[in-house]
């Protein structure tokens, strides 16, 4: 892969989604029209706090829209990937997949050995 | 994907390989057996204060061995993976793919909808 290749591939990448437990919570939401509060919690592993400040991240990227319905024990918590959140998640796996191609050997010539 | 394989692969995730520039360094490395300094800055576009502090972290965690020789104009800064920084690369992407299976339709009931 050529030098702009590997910028693009590491410089594309998505730093609101890349970090590790947005990147589980978006992947996981390319796959679905929509899914629970709860269900994203359990399938994560993260505190309540902890994926409530992740999705806001998210949503003040514009990536998510979360809707609220219910009250008391009927509450419940919805949360979908916008357009734009299912753009730029396909865009980051994309740029992973870019940078993962280096791992195919550089096309750089001889300031480095080739395995 | 079950909860626990969820939580695996996301927990899994290597933080000091996954961030994005590391990501790039350790990846491109995984296809040599060493390259040098001058050539992992035009690749990664990184200024060389910035690639020497990814490249100190990746020292401190075992992952790389940097090498200096020769002077002056000589000087020359050869970079390999340890046998460490090799397994945790690869550990790394093969963390990455479990997520990238959660693509393919969570394993939950009905507290999400399939697209």
């Amino acid at each position: 892969m050529s030098e702009s290749g590997a910028h693009e591939a590491a410089n594309g990448l998505d730093r609101v989604i890349h970090e590790p437990a947005r990147l589980l919570i978006t992947t996981v939401l390319q796959s679905v029209s929509g899914a629970d509060f709860v269900f994203l919690q359990n399938l994560s592993g993260l505190t309540k706090g902890n994926l409530s400040s992740h999705l806001n991240k998210l949503e003040q990227a514009g990536y998510v829209a979360i809707t609220k319905t219910g009250a008391g024990r009927r509450a419940r918590t919805w949360v979908e990937l916008t357009g734009a959140g299912r753009a730029a998640a396909a865009e980051h796996w994309k740029h992973l997949d870019g940078l993962r191609a280096l791992a195919d050997a550089p096309d750089e010539p001889a300031d480095h050995t080739e395995l």
